[in-house]
Formats: structure tokens, C-alpha cells, sequence
């Protein structure tokens, strides 16, 4: 069968092979690290910090990041608390772009949350801060890694991170005012990572499982993918807080830490391809080529 | 309204601003540059090299790289011409990564076709070569631009260039030997830019119009996004080439040429951004993330 290879998050698809040139002779594929890796490089999703997006097709699950955008985390919960996007849609799908959800009248009322919030484009850098820094130059940022499980971006001159825009990436819809965000219009990445948004929205996580959920709705054919009729959006059944629902019902994922040796083993492994099916290894990756890995749980923890 | 803005192909949402800190004062927006674009910087399809693929939501049309992938492209024209994507499907949606179509079991005649073809993975850089060059590094190649319409990247020291993978690119998909890859299995990329795939597999074209088509079909859930039933591909009703279509049925496009003024300040338009809704620059832009403009004819030409 002909065929062009993935990511590889197919295990299956992950064979061990010979040694091609200028790899580490000790290489492992990435199918071999993750069945390999320690238990403790894994961890669970935080429960006040997911949030679970019920469409007709199946359930969205998107991790938020207090760590990178605390103000805006906390306007989301509360909206999500107060069951806003309950009924509402994913109005807008724009191909290479973005999916997004709200309510595109703005009628809706806020009632807990705040109208407007102060931006989260970027943090400060601070000592405590994870961040697993990529080897490989980038094309915006002076320097990019993971921070917390996130793809992130650092500024040392300037003492800033901030969350970078990646497939799959959660952010916050806003007007032209830099605080006119709220949480109330989310959108998620949908095609080629647009980093021309970084530092320009606050990026407040990403989707974890059920992107493909949003990535293969149909497009918007009004100006900016936005449906020309309400009856195209795609319905919210709700929007649940993992930590609201009962622990029997809750979705049972863990994320591999980026802070972990296996994770860095995962890089090494994207940025040298092991597959036989490879001739050339790229050498070098990007931090948006990287897929964090993400698993069912394994048993009772 | 809260919204993310796109990459402002919608001319509509791209209206003019006051000066942003740190760009030239005389930067125009993007709707600005195009719309005084002189109609020479235009250029029609070539009839020879363009693909129409008939599904049944709509056409997807493909530009074809003969001087990129000249041997490929000879051999798909030959299947094309025999009919032998007609009937066929669309058999592979990965998430993220590609949609796929051909003869998965590889059954049906190749006929004047090859069954094998030389890899074009790279190919020589000749002086008469087009090469528009981006100004910011990249994370794959020593250097990055776009070469007769395409997105390309060339490795000066090693005299070569080749097409990249960037959203809507088009290639060939190959077995595990090289030569394996003769144009009955095509991919065009619906998801992040796979760089990694660069100089490991023929790039033959490019989607011009239509990828939406792909980009949201569902998604296959057998390994690697195969559908696991063939009821669930989505039917080619025929692939033809432009040239063999009657000349009023033909699509009227016109592609933006890349090594025109106005294609080298649509650059300078994305690397600073000029939408009132954008607060910092980005200073620079990956090569994946420049789409080239593509509108329909302006009259008879």
C-alpha cells in the first residue's frame, strides 16, 4: 500500500528499524519510548482545569492553563459554571484557520463573569516556570519548548512566555481592544498553525481529544468562515467542567509530561525519524510538529 | 463581535489602520496591495498542468509542478488521461495530516502509466530557476521561498530545492522503497504544515481551489485514517485535465505570480500585520503560513 507516514501516534504504524546515517546508534522509535516510559512521566488531567464541550458528534476535551492565563481560565469556569454556552454553537469554521464557539449576538448574559478581562497575551517569565526548551531555531520566537504540557514560546531579553498557537490550540475571540476578550467567543486552530496570533490573544489551552470533532465540520461560507444561518452551527449540547461531573462519568486520559525524560526522548525521536519508511531525517522540529502525547488511563490510579 | 482574525483573504475584514511602532510608514494592507495590482502580476493556469478532481460537493482544482516533479507529473497526466481516477475514492482522512485517494487495493491497470517512478524528493537548482526568497530563517531549510507559485526551499550548499509541505500541498504516496511513488495514490495536506515529509517524497502540485473539500471530510478511524469500510470514502465522479475539458468549461483562475512586486509586498503585509485588530507584529513568516493569492479571472483575458 502506498501511503505517506504520520506522526506516528498510530503505534502500529511505528516499526523499529535499521539504523539510518547521523542518528544516535541508540535511537529508540517512538512506539518503543511509550511503551517503555515510566508511569510516573504520565499524568492526569487537572478536573477544575478541563473542560468537556458535548456536540451531537462526541465530546471535546480541552485542557485550560491557569499557569499562562489565569484571569481568563478563571472568567471561562465561570461562565462554563453558569451553563452560558449551553445551546449554543460552534458558529464559525474557517478552513485553515479556526473553529469557534459562542454566541455571536452577544445577548447572552455574562451574569458572574466579567465583561471584559485584562489580556494574557504573554506572562512573565518566572524561576518556578517548566519549560522544555526545543533545540531547533524557530521561525517567530527566540525560543520555543513545552511548559506544563502546552506549547510555549520564551523571550529571555524581554522576560516574557507565552503560549503558542498550534493545531489545536484553545483561544479567546476578542474585538479590537486588547481586553474585550472574556471567554464568552472561543476558537480553536483548526489548520497550519497560526503564529502570526501569538502575542496577540490569550491562548487559554488546548484540545486534548475531539479536535477531529471541529477540524471536519463544514465551512462557513460567510466572510470569515461564519455561517450565513444560524441552523448550520454546529449545537452545544453543554459545557461541563471535568471537576462538576461525577468521577464516574469523567473522561480517563493522561498526558505524557513534558517535563519527563520520555518527552524528551519524543522529541528526539520526531526530529530523527526512525520509520523505515524515511530516507532523510529532518534533523529538526517544530514546536507545533510536536504532538503531546495523550493516552487512555491506565487501571485505577 | 469577538472573533480571531484570518490571514485576511477575505478582503473584507482587511481594512486600513494608523501606523503600528516598527513599520514602514508607507505599508499597505494586504486588500490595498492586491486590488492595485497590476493585471500582469496575474497569471492564468497553465491548461497542461492543472487537475480537476470532480466530487460530489464540488471540483478541487490542482496546480501541477512540472519543473519540480516533471517525470510524476507526466506519469499522472497519463493516468488522468486514461481515466483511472474515475470511479475511484477518496480513502484516507488523517487528522491533522492528509487526505488521501487512488486505489487502495492497487488493482485497477495503470496502463500507459509507469509503476515505478524516480524520486523527485529534491531536484538540481539551475540558474533559470525562480526563487523568490523569504527573509526569515526557517526551522527545516537553510533557505525557504516560492518557486513559480509554489512554496519551496533550497539548500544552496547542496545545490538543491525542493517543495515543501505546507497546507494544501499535493504529493505522491510511496511504498517504503523510493521509486514507489507513481501518482495512483495521491495526498493533499489538511492539517499543519508536515515538514518532516520534505525530501522524503515527491511533491507533485498543489490543491488551488477546493481543499475545504478534503479538509472536512470525516475523518477515517482505521490506522493511519484509512476508512474502515469502503461505503465511507467519498466517490471521485472523474479526474480530468484542464486541457481536456472544453475551453468554456474551464475554471477561470488567476494565481498571483510569486516573483512579482505585488506577491513580494503580500509578504511584507503578513510578516507586519496592518488589521487594526493586531497589536504586535510578527516581524517574520514561516513560509507555510503565506498562502499565494488565487482569484477568479478578471474578464477575458
Amino acid at each position: 500500500m502506498r501511503v505517506v507516514l504520520s506522526s506516528c501516534f498510530l503505534l502500529a504504524a511505528c516499526a523499529s528499524m535499521p539504523e539510518p546515517s547521523g542518528v544516535p546508534a541508540k535511537a529508540r522509535t517512538l512506539a518503543e519510548i511509550l511503551e517503555s516510559s515510566p508511569a510516573s512521566d504520565w499524568r492526569s488531567l487537572d478536573a477544575e482545569n478541563t473542560m468537556y464541550m458535548d456536540l451531537p458528534a462526541g465530546r471535546v476535551v480541552i485542557e485550560l492553563s491557569p499557569v499562562f492565563a489565569p484571569r481568563t481560565v478563571e472568567n471561562i469556569k465561570a461562565l462554563v459554571r453558569q451553563k452560558y454556552f449551553d445551546g449554543l454553537g460552534v458558529n464559525r469554521v474557517q478552513d485553515n484557520f479556526v473553529a469557534q464557539w459562542g454566541d455571536p449576538d452577544e445577548k447572552r448574559a455574562l451574569g458572574a463573569a466579567q465583561e471584559k478581562v485584562d489580556p494574557e497575551f504573554t506572562r512573565a517569565i518566572d524561576a518556578g516556570m517548566a519549560f522544555t526548551r526545543l533545540p531547533d531555531r524557530d521561525v517567530y520566537a527566540p525560543e520555543t519548548g513545552f511548559s506544563g504540557g502546552f506549547p510555549a514560546a520564551r523571550d529571555a531579553a524581554a522576560g516574557r512566555a507565552w503560549l503558542v498557537h498550534c493545531y489545536a490550540s484553545v483561544g479567546v475571540g476578542r474585538g479590537n481592544d486588547a481586553d474585550s476578550g472574556n471567554g464568552a467567543e472561543l476558537y480553536a486552530v483548526i489548520g497550519n498553525a497560526p503564529r502570526i496570533l501569538d502575542r496577540n490573544i490569550t491562548v487559554a489551552g488546548r484540545v486534548v481529544r475531539g479536535i477531529d470533532l471541529l477540524s471536519s465540520l463544514p465551512r462557513g461560507t460567510g466572510p470569515l468562515g461564519f455561517y450565513e444561518k444560524p441552523e448550520q452551527r454546529t449545537p452545544i449540547r453543554q459545557v461541563r467542567l471535568a471537576a462538576d461531573v461525577p468521577p464516574a462519568e469523567r473522561e480517563s486520559l493522561e498526558i505524557l509530561r513534558t517535563e519527563s525524560a520520555t518527552f524528551a526522548a519524543v522529541v528526539e525521536a520526531r526530529r530523527f525519524r526512525r520509520d523505515d519508511w524515511y530516507k532523510v531525517p529532518a534533523g529538526a522540529v517544530d514546536v507545533c510538529a510536536v504532538s503531546v502525547p495523550v493516552r487512555p488511563a491506565k487501571s485505577a490510579k
